[in-house]
């Protein structure tokens, strides 16, 4: 397997365009996304669990029930969710994107991302979208990329290219994260697209149990939005046997997607709003990793500790603190923790009790702009890693002032 | 029932002080407090559910387990928390101030608070409980207010006067606050004293019953302190018929105590750290109490809507979304709310769609010191209230480097 360039568009037959459509007052901002496969796709997606759900999210549900996609729809700037014609809006978006691509509106996926409760007009939407396939290309992802963009202030794409049964398949994807993510079930938006050829239902289990290790394991700050989707195509353009069942070829596949969404977690983590650090926790020697999970995500989750990181000040104790109200049964006396970073290792707990340490040595790791969090439960074999992002002024000023 | 002045000397028969002994090096900080009552007093506690715990509680526990204590010392400055000598320091704390007093060590409640993971030393502690004990008096209870203060910027007092069969009783309290806070069981540290006659059971029902409407429906910040406890001392003092099981007195005890802790809650959570405005979401038209608990408290911890309230932002969907995501069985649909202040009131969602508003008049509500976050379910009669505070910029720079 191998990193390589292209994001969505990175897998056989794939295109995709970003423009703007005036959804956005700011005209420099694209806000509209389109990724389109030259052959119809198996499709599967994972959603929020937020009880309040994006009407897109009820559109996309139902056009993925017969297991296959060819094209999604993407729209920043209006999360089109608590509108009262949502639904309505949802699907006319996709059947003006199924006609400009003569197929069928069944097969549109449709995601929107922005402020919650503002009516969406599809009048931009409609003058967008030819405009939108008229733009579509190989060379396409980056502009899709930056169409779903709201807060985020990097585009976040991702690909590798590996081999199943001698055929080179490739894994591409983008996202869009930055805040209100604490995804629970999926995330943000997250789009794949593959050319390796997957059965809908081998997809759909391959996305869940992944997106149980990675995107579920962030969070910018702790709230689980409403739109959150994951969505993965498979056109099948590689040529290799469908994958139909568990097997070698399934982990390979497995294997891949899990290093395309691995790197947009530690992108959209990394990206949280206002962030200035990427935080990962590791947590291991867990009875289990339902264990695991729970400690990671709740270190990642203390304001607190978020807090203290931006403040590059080494406050294990917040990390105890943290470890201790996640709920997981665990011994705090066999707690240790250090710190970690290109700058070295810092060991700061150990048996639930501070240990000396050079606050000097803390300080340069954690000024780093990756830190790690290292926890060892001392309890068993079990590991899981969440990500998240520290808490800055900056988190504070973006959502102050959000819809102004 | 009267609000009265004199916080936990309020009632008869209770001195406390307070003293810088050295434990925080800012000399014009006081850093331990006192509380102390002329007889020997029936007394409750409630305590952090975190399963790290100061050492503090584990001897206060012990030391109540007989439902009877006469004296409370308190340092600020030192959680006493993760420490290998925690549970020892705590007892010699005990033991000092107990020869001092001229009472049995079992009979002091001691509480610590400050930061996590370094030693406490014993050494100023003993230093400071002669003068401390030296300077008992029943016009103490600001000085004892002012001792346990870390990042609190007010101190927190209330107490009230009410009658229990003729007797005049009082209730006084004070709390500590500010930060970490996310109280379940208790919250950082609240002491009670009252000079009314309650068996220790009774006085332990009354308590945790109240806790669970008062303390724990407070955030701050999402974090569950290693060290919360809320303790109350009942002397007797007022001379009314012991209160022994349910009935008329143990009600209107049980109204006066929370009108008591009512009024610290308020202060907490409008003093969070960095804080600038008070939030208070009352849900109403819950089916039961434990929905309009989980609803109340989701929207008071959503970094996004406290975001958006420091920005003076009526973004109502970061409302919607915080009841979504809460895991309470709500129907959407069916939801209204509206913001509320000094200034007016404003409606912002009816049936979980948004209504026109004027941006202008919401702006003008939101700027008000204290907010209502108005939460209808239409779905029932029950309700409940949560009690939280804006995230600031303030919060960030205190959280940011807390321990230099």
């Amino acid at each position: 397997m191998k990193q390589i360039e292209g994001g969505v568009c990175a897998a056989k037959g794939f295109t995709a365009a970003g423009v703007h459509c005036g959804i956005r007052k700011n005209r420099s901002k694209k806000d509209l996304a389109l990724i389109y496969s030259a052959v119809p796709a198996a499709a599967a997606a994972v959603y929020t669990t937020n009880l309040v759900k994006g009407a897109p999210l009820a559109v996309t549900k139902a056009h993925l029930q017969n297991g296959r996609a060819q094209a999604v729809i993407c729209n920043s700037g209006n999360a089109n969710t608590c509108n009262a014609n949502g639904v309505e809006i949802a699907e006319q978006t996709c059947a003006l994107a199924a006609g400009a691509l003569g197929i069928a509106p069944e097969d549109v996926v449709v995601a929107s991302t922005g402020v919650i409760g503002q009516p969406l007009d599809i009048a931009p939407i409609a003058a967008g979208i030819p405009p939108l396939c008229a733009a579509l290309s190989a060379d396409g992802g980056d502009d899709a990329a930056e169409g779903i963009m709201t807060t985020d202030t990097v585009k976040k794409e991702a690909a590798v290219e590996f081999t199943l049964g001698g055929k080179v398949c490739r894994i591409g994807g983008m996202a869009k994260g930055s805040g209100m993510i604490h995804p629970n079930m999926a995330t943000m938006l997250v789009f794949l697209t593959t050319d390796a050829a997957v059965s809908p239902a081998m997809l759909q289990r391959v996305l869940s149990a992944d997106a149980a290790d990675t995107f579920n394991m962030i969070s910018i700050d702790g709230d689980t939005s409403t739109n959150d989707m994951v969505t993965v195509l498979a056109n099948g353009m590689a040529g290799n046997a469908e994958i139909t069942a568990e097997g070698e070829d399934c982990a390979a596949f497995a294997a891949a997607l899990n290093a395309v969404t691995t790197a947009l977690c530690r992108a959209i983590a990394g990206d949280g709003e206002g962030a200035t650090k990427l935080l990962e926790c590791r947590v291991d020697g867990a009875p289990d990793t339902a264990t695991a999970k729970t400690v990671a995500k709740s270190v990642i989750c203390s304001s607190l500790l978020k807090a203290a990181m931006f403040g590059a000040d080494a406050n294990w104790g917040r990390v105890l603190c943290a470890i201790g109200y996640s709920g997981a049964a665990v011994d705090v006396d066999r707690i240790d923790v250090a710190f970690t970073s290109a700058a070295g290792t810092v060991r700061v707990c150990r048996g639930g009790a501070g240990v000396d340490f050079s606050e000097e040595k803390a300080k340069e790791i954690l000024l780093c702009g990756e830190i790690g969090i290292l926890v060892s439960l001392n309890a068993g074999e079990a590991s899981a890693t969440a990500w998240g992002c520290d808490l800055t002024y900056d988190y504070v000023r973006i959502n102050g002032d959000y819809r102004t």
